[in-house]
């Protein structure tokens, strides 16, 4: 039954198939960027979004129901034998296709095809029954496999059912096989895999962020989906030899294992917001070029992070009222080294290190599984409340001191400094190292460019809200006509239908709410402009505009966000 | 000597006296309100604070030097005996003139009357000698013994025998001796006497601020000048029979006198500044009507205040881990009463309250000498970093709790709403009491509507900065150009000239900076709009706009402040 299934879709799908090599419209330049290793990812990826195609995307995530995330990249579970998906060219009576056909078919014009373990299956005609919606679109023109594993919701024996009608032919064995063996001197060649939908802002070292449009889809952001923001490439370390080395204090230098940290220290789980310095760095480039990542809204992530309170080891190794008297800071050094090889580091003021209230964490665990390479395996720090350029990854080294960190990143990086200030007039010293983050909130749904159908009668506006210091965000205003009027969204503080997480005490609030706003549609507008802002619970509010908190690294841009979205007549 | 120089200035200024009986200019409303009951004050100020008049003021306060403000009211000190003045109409040959013909000479163009121990002097002539530029004109029409109080550089010798210079008659014996001996059965008549200079925005109960444009000359602002802001009647407290009672505890009540505070109890000083929530709340009058006292940008004061700091206090009331476990809020209540009985009440987290950082104090001092009756006397709470309401004057009983304080003041009042929520809509369980502060800036000089001269060639703006929870402000931002381009102002934490505050801890930011900037006039502009914007640590900013911060009760402005000011050429 499954053959004749198959038999039918290529009778049905083949011509069509054909007909489809031709142009690639906006949407295909995003899902070749899946798998391309071009550095202009971004500026094809900014394209994209701004095209009419998204119209599609967009009413899709706003209708979609029952996509649940899961927590990880559950390449195990989706990698069990299935009963009629053949998984080599050989096997087959259908047509091989090369990788390089497969991705021209990536849009509802030009058809959407995907591989799934060596079958290639045209699913043009599915995308308006996926339950998801068009998120679908994401896989075109690709591999089906990362987006299966990440959406766990497919790791069921009907969706490889309903998947095998599609079949339209076999992947060419040495597309399937294809692998680059040959190691490079390159000293990124070490680096782990990512997830293909990460949007890729630099691979060396490797930069990246996840689509807005599914970064609010989860509560806790599963870990592929984080962004990753390195400054060097990805240390390879052996969890057996690793040693963290806590120096500064009174006794000597403390050494510890992997395995003292996990015994010797009570386990500490924090819900926790990091947000890249640089997050909304693009909204600064489109009012004046700045230095830095062009990074969208999703340089941002809320993650469960477990692993021992910073206080309760440097108590361990001496810390008490005499080092009270004159450490002022706690520098942190990572594993990863630059070819001269100078360390990551960075420093944190010491009232937040040693406070019981500050959560400060030794992390070795993210959302309950051990922290992914990209994240800092296997112990990273993680300041909560704080920018994410002081939670340093694959912490190598924690000293206490009387003095900042003399890095770069600690004093000539990650600074805030006046609109006026300009490279040539710049004084890194008049500025202090960023710690604690303003007030933020961004809208990921419905993306810029997007069109409405007027038929809706009503906009579902999403996004996340979040500020630094463990500051709570206690409202968010949502404005459709440019800021004129202004209605309060609803807040979470978990996924929709689950329990919320219990309301922090006060200055501890350290995890993003997700936010939604359902209204009518103003009626006869042709474009809305949508905006959103938040307030936290020191009534710290988000300013209007880019261009007065412009700078020249476009650190900080928390000004209101605002997307424009064409409404149309059905 | 003296006397002949006494009729001198008679006969010069004598037929000019006469003259000026005229027309009562924008000026002259302002002197009148010096010591006017009505209720319009506030409207008459602002009328005046836009007139033409002000060039001169603003520039007296541009080119002013030399003036020291004292940090208290120095009766004593100015109530010496002195060779040359009379302090009887009796005791002299000059004529004698009513408090009501006094009032109306308060203006360059009607003449500059004073009156000093019961002379009555006119000035006009040495109002450009003024070593203090035009500040002289805040006491046209009216007595100098308050301002010369204020400014303790005029309590010399000299100073006497140049103001003999100017006298041209005797104060009416009944005017010199009118005090109000009917105490009536009005709550508010034991209230105390507030200094001439502040801006009654409401007489019952007293709320008051001084004139922006003295506000920032001291970085410690006089006592006499803090804004007064009452929600009741003063309350007679005899300090002898004071006492405190810490309730809630598992130890029963703990109740202490005001010397049990200031004996049992480590004396605690700290520098803080304490900021009304309606401060600037007249600007979002403008844009869209809103309720209560329509403060300008004076409802704002930086202190030192010493006292002991009430986490000692509980922790002697018996406050240990136990009671950590279930506490977690500390309510204060004050002596001061509506007519039901109804105590002034509030409450603030208790992880503030208990927390060696948080400095909470009952504090029995303000700049080195007893709590002035208006701002709390014997005892008040200062929650520094926090909304002014938390910190209860007259402080009679601290309850700890599980709940908030359930007063009107924390439920109901003092809450910030979005733009969108009117009164029929407003649900005040929607949003937190607030308790620390956004970042502020205001711009005290020049004032809006000011007059330069293009001759100046340079033009000095200066205010003050200020962000709540401790967060220190790192930058002041300053446009003269309606926000086009920005220039750094300097920070100062101290007077100038003198030695500036230790920087503090991080989080322990409690007292404002003052600012300033002098810059080239922009060339040709005949108009320019100043604004300021404040950074602090957090890297919080301020909105750019009031509509969109816009609330019903008019809390929690702090959107850029802006003046314009006119260039003439000269």
């Amino acid at each position: 039954m499954l053959l004749l299934r198959r038999c039918h879709s290529l009778t049905r799908l083949g011509p069509v198939g054909t007909q489809r090599y031709r142009a690639a419209p906006s949407l295909a330049s995003r899902a070749v960027r899946l798998y391309s290793n071009r550095r202009d990812d971004q500026r094809s990826y900014q394209h994209a979004n701004n095209g009419a195609s998204w119209k599609h995307i967009v009413a899709g995530l706003l209708t979609g129901t029952g996509v649940v995330l899961t927590y990880g990249l559950h390449h195990q579970e989706v990698e069990r034998a299935d009963a009629g998906l053949s998984t080599t060219a050989e096997s087959s009576c259908l047509p091989v296709f090369s990788h390089n056909e497969v991705t021209k078919h990536h849009s509802l014009e030009d058809g959407v095809w995907v591989t799934f373990k060596g079958g290639v299956y045209d699913i043009t005609e599915f995308v308006a029954m996926h339950p998801g919606g068009n998120k679908i679109l994401l896989a075109a023109g690709g591999a089906l496999e990362p987006f299966w594993a990440l959406y766990a919701v497919h790791d069921q024996d009907h969706v490889l059912e309903i998947l095998s009608q599609y079949k339209v032919g076999e992947l060419r064995t040495e597309d399937l096989k294809k692998r680059d063996d040959a190691k490079s001197l390159d000293p990124y060649s070490s680096d782990p895999e990512r997830h293909p939908v990460l949007q890729v802002k630099c691979k060396k070292p490797f930069n990246a962020e996840p689509p807005p449009e599914i970064l609010a889809d989860s509560y806790i952001t599963p870990r592929v989906l984080f962004f990753k923001r390195n400054h060097l490439p990805v240390p390879q370390v052996d969890p057996a030899s690793y040693r963290l080395n806590v120096e500064g204090l009174p006794g000597g230098a403390l050494s510890l294992s992997l395995e003292d940290l996990k015994t010797r220290f009570p386990k500490h789980t924090i819900t926790a917001t990091l947000q890249c310095a640089g997050n909304r760095r693009s909204d600064m480039n489109k009012v004046k070029q700045v230095n830095g990542l062009n990074w969208g809204i999703s340089a941002i992530g809320n993650a469960k992070w477990s692993g021992v309170r910073l206080r309760d080891v440097l108590l361990a190794a001496g810390f008490g009222p005499e080092v009270a008297k004159w450490a002022r800071h706690v520098h942190f050094e990572g594993l990863d080294k630059d070819v001269t090889g100078t360390a990551y580091g960075t420093s944190i003021p010491i009232n937040k290190a040693i406070s019981e209230e500050g959560d400060v964490l030794l992390a070795y665990e993210m959302n309950g599984e051990d922290i992914p390479s990209d994240h800092g395996f296997p112990v990273r720090v993680v300041v909560p409340g704080v920018v994410g350029a002081r939670s340093v990854k694959w912490l190598g080294r924690i000293v206490i001191s009387t003095e900042e960190s003399s890095s770069h990143w600690q004093q000539h990086d990650y600074k805030g400094f006046s609109p006026g200030t300009d490279w040539k007039t710049v004084d890194p010293k008049s500025a202090p190292a960023i710690q604690e983050l303003p007030v933020q909130s961004a809208i990921t749904v419905p993306a810029d460019g997007a069109v409405i159908d007027r038929s809706d009668e009503t906009l579902t506006v999403k996004g996340y809200a979040w500020s630094g210091g463990g500051r709570e965000v206690v409202r968010v205003d949502v404005s459709l006509d440019g800021g004129k009027t202004w209605q309060v969204a609803q807040l979470r503080s978990g996924d929709e239908g689950q329990p919320t997480e219990p309301s922090p005490p006060p200055g501890q609030a350290w995890a993003w709410k997700l936010w939604e706003l359902t209204a009518p549609l103003p009626p006869e507008a042709k474009e809305l402009e949508i905006i959103c802002k938040a307030v936290d619970n020191s009534y710290n509010v988000q300013p209007d505009t880019v261009l007065p908190i412009w700078n020249l690294r476009g650190l900080l841009n928390n000004a209101w966000h605002r997307v424009k979205v064409k409404v149309t007549e059905d």
